[in-house]
């Protein structure tokens, strides 16, 4: 008998690069304004508007780019040009037809644990870019079940696991954002497993949480995964 | 026994309100763009971004906006003003935080048919905005499951039968949209009943379908389900 009835995989930046092309998208966004204003003052507007704008617009591209555009009219107060909101557009647009790229170590490693446990995919953005993401990835075949969801909170994985019948302490769930991944599961009684990307956007930044350690799991690399997974079952 | 395992309904335009939203956003932008083109002009090219926006952005207010501003430059030649951008965007932001309107007999009816059904409730969109509004609508607690898909199409209803492992014949479908709600679950051999908005996006336009009249049903308001439900229970 294993440990685990479930194992479950963040997308964004645990499976395929995302924060990258944010991260490529406002150095581009900079260039774009750096006429009307300071890079900090940039960087700061728009994180300001974006997190204005999370309870209305959600995560994801779309929101993203309408956030951008905001920003862009306040930073230049609201002289930006047609072309100028153009470039913005055509940034978000460019984000979403890039073609997704695994991690390394990922597609062996999924491959590999969907052989032994049922893999659920838990992800939260846009509806459509996920999706597109998903199919792209090549990754879907190995996965039994796919949640796309608003937000990551103990309470959205409680209702989740409470719906597939999944008891919490078998339970593991792998990703790269404490905020998302790993403090919510560990808060309703799950296990979770912590593999950093290399780039983490401001508003995933928490601190590690000091109890719960028994449950709590980190990795360099996902590649090292299976091994944990197999040293837990003992 | 009954007829059904079963009963759906549609959200956008058939539980409560909606594409009266999306009509007076369309007449306010006409307005914002009068000086720049023909009602006609602008109604055409705003139709095209969508289209040719749908499959990279999907449903719902963010693509909608963003398709705006891409038609808004196209219609003023890059020629549109920071401040009507921003009028663009505050279209939107009303849009997204306008209360759920519910349309008229859907409190009872839903609360009706709960007592004898599994309800669910199927709806495409952006996700952070649907939940919004499932929430906001006060009828989240009648509905078995809540599904939130990219597009309705007779493969996207069947894997979501199969998940729930219904059998489409005992499966009914309640919505606005012929192409979306109706079509797509007759060609499926689901059962379902068609109750028309009073305006109907030019996308979700389409042909009655010639054969399947046996599983399709036409109401004039929502109001009259609980008789057919009834009627068809014999």
């Amino acid at each position: 008998m294993t440990t685990f009835d479930v194992i479950a995989f963040d997308a964004d930046d645990t499976l395929w690069h995302s924060e990258s092309l944010y991260a490529a998208a406002q150095e581009e966004y900079r260039r774009l304004l750096a006429a009307y204003a300071e890079t900090e003052v940039i960087d700061r507007v728009l994180h300001k508007t974006e997190m204005r704008n999370l309870p209305a617009y959600g995560y994801g591209v779309k929101g993203f780019a309408l956030s951008m555009i905001e920003a862009a009219l306040e930073l230049s107060q609201h002289q930006i040009s047609g072309s100028e909101v153009q470039q913005v557009l055509d940034l978000a647009k460019r984000m979403l037809s890039t073609e997704v790229e695994l991690l390394e170590g990922v597609a062996e490693v999924v491959a590999q644990l969907a052989e032994t446990y049922p893999l659920m995919l838990i992800t939260k953005g846009d509806l459509a870019h996920q999706e597109a993401k998903i199919e792209q990835s090549g990754l879907k075949p190995y996965f039994r079940s796919i949640e796309i969801v608003t937000d990551k909170t103990p309470q959205s994985y409680a209702a989740l696991l409470a719906r597939h019948h999944i008891e919490p302490l078998r339970f593991l769930m792998i990703g790269n954002s404490l905020r998302s991944d790993i403090l919510p599961v560990l808060e309703i009684g799950g296990q979770a497993v912590h593999v950093p990307y290399a780039i983490t956007w401001a508003h995933e930044h928490v601190d590690v949480p000091p109890d719960q350690q028994g449950r709590y799991h980190e990795l360099e690399r996902i590649g090292q995964l299976p091994a944990l997974v197999e040293q837990l079952n003992h």
